[in-house]
């Protein structure tokens, strides 16, 4: 009697072995990461004592060598660079913003020299302003209105989006593109409202573009509060002047490095799942949650899977890319490299999206790899990951994803991002420690199930 | 032709009519609080122009006034204060902890009283410290174990608990009830390690009980931080000493006010949805997430139906609970008086779990009331509320649910609530505009819904 139970019992709970081990796997996973992780502690290091590390300055020269350093610590099975050359722009001493008016004479502002853009010079530039909300309505002024003058893109992000990356989405247009646009008619600089949803005193920074073809102008950001303030005097002083003046510079593009480690697959060695982020941030700030959070919850991807003993069957590898703020130079050599050498990737996930409380994961992929992972979806729900149903991957494995390996990326909620989104104010203050270490278990639960029952 | 087709169209879209209503007024609802929301202004002036305001202090008489005056700004149907007797301690000058070391002399720690602890009188205490992780420990070491010690409660918040409310729940037992459980066995005080998840500076006050027969002894938070260098320094030295000092005191009771404003209902207008918060916060801090963000949400959800012109047609009640903190009295009063009075509350929801980013609203209701809301889900997840699977209401209206009216609480992403929770840190600064406006949406989109359908 008693064996027939245990058989039946065994019977009825066989079916469900599967579902139980990987809901006990991942509660370890998150259980580590939360009780012993060290993604905080990782984080902490470079912020605070590297800190910011724009491609080729001496931060980023030693943010590579941290992480060289931190991923051989972690006792991976081979860490190692790859060469790119990368843009090499010099944002110079701080800048200058004054409005000049008649009625209330010199307003100081804070503004900051987009990333790329040219210097004023030292004696600045200083003239009449033009506030416009779209290219449309640049170009519905023309020469006529524009020439010699300085442009002021003044479209806010849209706070009634939801999700603050639509918002940012829907207005940084004027940041990428609003010099090229604007020096077609004649401006001789322009100043965009920062991308940001609330009521700041600092500018953010961030990349933009001249045309191939075209004239250079410089390009600024102002304050969301000095651009309310410009664009209020404006409406009523027309003419008032604004002073700025800039210091930056490009120089020749400079040596850096991705940096990669990986733990060897035992059953498919050739086949990789690659977890990253990038490792250059703005000048500005530490660069804390963009994006030190995603490079610190890649590694420790691995180091959680080393930690736990779990020996992967597919080759784990973390990317810490070089030079997604301005120029992508990492991804694209990844990519052209990968290519080069037939490697295959499985998938590339990304994160680049703040160290914030878990929400889902983007994807881009064949809808029998979507219909896959999202049957995962119970498995991953009591950690607050519900969104499994947005587009998109990360910005570096763009390239990759051309090649046709799907992609992803890790979805914080998206509310806190743009207060310190490529400013002063993104450092390690505003990282939640148990948020950053809740996206890094969720990567690794993700990168677990990958592992275990392939994406075919 | 045309006329068919129109009628066609008519009859295919007319079923979905209702969903894409509530669909396009939901959208609304968050469109105004995100773009010209007034909950975070409220909650800056309440923060920063009266800032702590426990039960009795001028602080919570500050606070009566200031929502009675705000409710009446906001043209709400009636507003008006309720009276109620609630406990008046007070902390006193700062308190002293040290560790009286024979190895490395003196250490100073960070330490607090809690809420409703008696003073050690101006010469202090100077004794042993006996650490313990559970009653049934200290049972274990009874009073030949404990007798004239300080008694130093060290059970951690569990980190790998996801709900951090769940990790708080395992571990306040120890600050809510150590004092009574070490005073039978003789001990002189309790030090009590901080309700944090993290490694900080600064101790967290919260309230605290004595058994009403028995003695009473002073009861201490010490930082999380500091209770771990105890804890060390007590594995290398067993018999140092601790030296504490603190001049809490209770007064007498004192009078105070639960403040109550209401948009009356146009069909069932003695049919009561009531919204609320808790005015009174802790002594040591603006009380911004705990639970100003509350109040102002609760506020915000009358004012946004003001805003939009909608006339309910149940009541729409807020209440702002004076008490919640150390006694509780302004949700016993408010119950005794709904009860006497035959006022009919059809739901009472609560927010008391800081200004985060929505995840869901918990409810202890009868199934058909619960299944009725969560059929609602569809209209309500692409705002981020997805978790409608938990029990539970607020503090203040437990006297209410034990009346036999279903409760709610908005439920918040939990991971940074106790950062800050009862501690200095619980200021303006860590509120999220967005994230506490994107909660007053939450609630005002489920009264709205409450409202148009009922609850039967």
């Amino acid at each position: 009697m008693k064996s027939i139970r245990i058989l039946f019992f065994l019977f009825l709970t066989l079916p469900a072995f599967s579902q139980s081990a990987d809901e006990s796997a991942i509660k370890q996973i998150f259980d580590l990461a939360l009780s012993n992780g060290k993604s905080y502690e990782m984080l902490h290091d470079l912020t605070i004592n590297i800190g910011p590390r724009l491609s080729g300055s001496p931060g980023a020269a030693a943010a590579v060598e941290w992480s060289r350093h931190v991923m051989e610590q972690h006792g991976f099975d081979s860490v190692w660079l790859q060469p790119v050359m990368v843009p090499h722009w010099v944002r110079g001493q701080k800048e200058v913003g004054s409005i000049i008016s008649k009625k209330i004479g010199t307003v100081s502002v804070n503004v900051c020299a987009l990333g790329g853009s040219i210097g004023t010079g030292p004696s600045g530039i200083a003239t009449g302003v033009v506030e416009v909300k779209s290219f449309d309505e640049l170009k519905m002024l023309g020469a006529k209105g524009v020439q010699g003058k300085i442009v002021f893109f003044n479209r806010p992000m849209d706070p009634t989006k939801i999700d603050a990356f639509a918002a940012y989405g829907g207005a940084v247009d004027q940041r990428g593109g609003g010099a090229a646009q604007a020096v077609k008619y004649g401006a001789v600089a322009v100043l965009v409202r920062s991308m940001g949803l609330n009521q700041e005193e600092y500018p953010h920074t961030g990349g933009m573009r001249y045309a191939p073809d075209g004239n250079k102008i410089p390009a600024l950001a102002i304050s969301t509060k000095h651009a309310d303030v410009l664009s209020k005097l404006l409406k009523e002083e027309k003419d008032l002047q604004f002073y700025l003046e800039n210091h930056s510079v490009m120089l020749e593009d400079a040596p850096s490095f991705n940096v990669i480690g990986e733990i060897k697959g035992s059953e498919f060695p050739e086949e990789i799942i690659l977890v990253g982020g990038h490792l250059d941030s703005w000048d500005l700030a530490q660069g804390a949650h963009d994006d030190g959070a995603g490079c610190v919850q890649a590694i420790e991807v691995l180091r959680l899977f080393n930690a736990m003993g779990i020996k992967p069957k597919h080759t784990i590898r973390a990317v810490m890319f070089m030079n997604e703020e301005n120029g992508l130079r990492g991804g694209l050599k990844y990519a052209e490299l990968a290519e080069k050498n037939k490697e295959k990737h499985i998938v590339a996930i990304e994160s680049d999206r703040g160290g914030f409380t878990p929400r889902g994961f983007t994807m881009t992929a064949p809808k029998a790899v979507r219909d896959k992972i999202k049957n995962w979806r119970s498995l991953l729900e009591p950690y607050g990951l519900t969104d499994f149903d947005q587009e998109g991957g990360g910005a570096d494995i763009g390239p990759l994803q051309r090649q046709g390996v799907p992609v992803m990326e890790f979805l914080p909620d998206s509310q806190r991002y743009f207060d310190y989104h490529h400013t002063r104010e993104d450092t390690i203050d505003k990282v939640s420690k148990r948020e950053l270490e809740l996206g890094a278990a969720s990567m690794a639960a993700l990168v677990y199930l990958i592992d275990k029952y392939g994406l075919k």
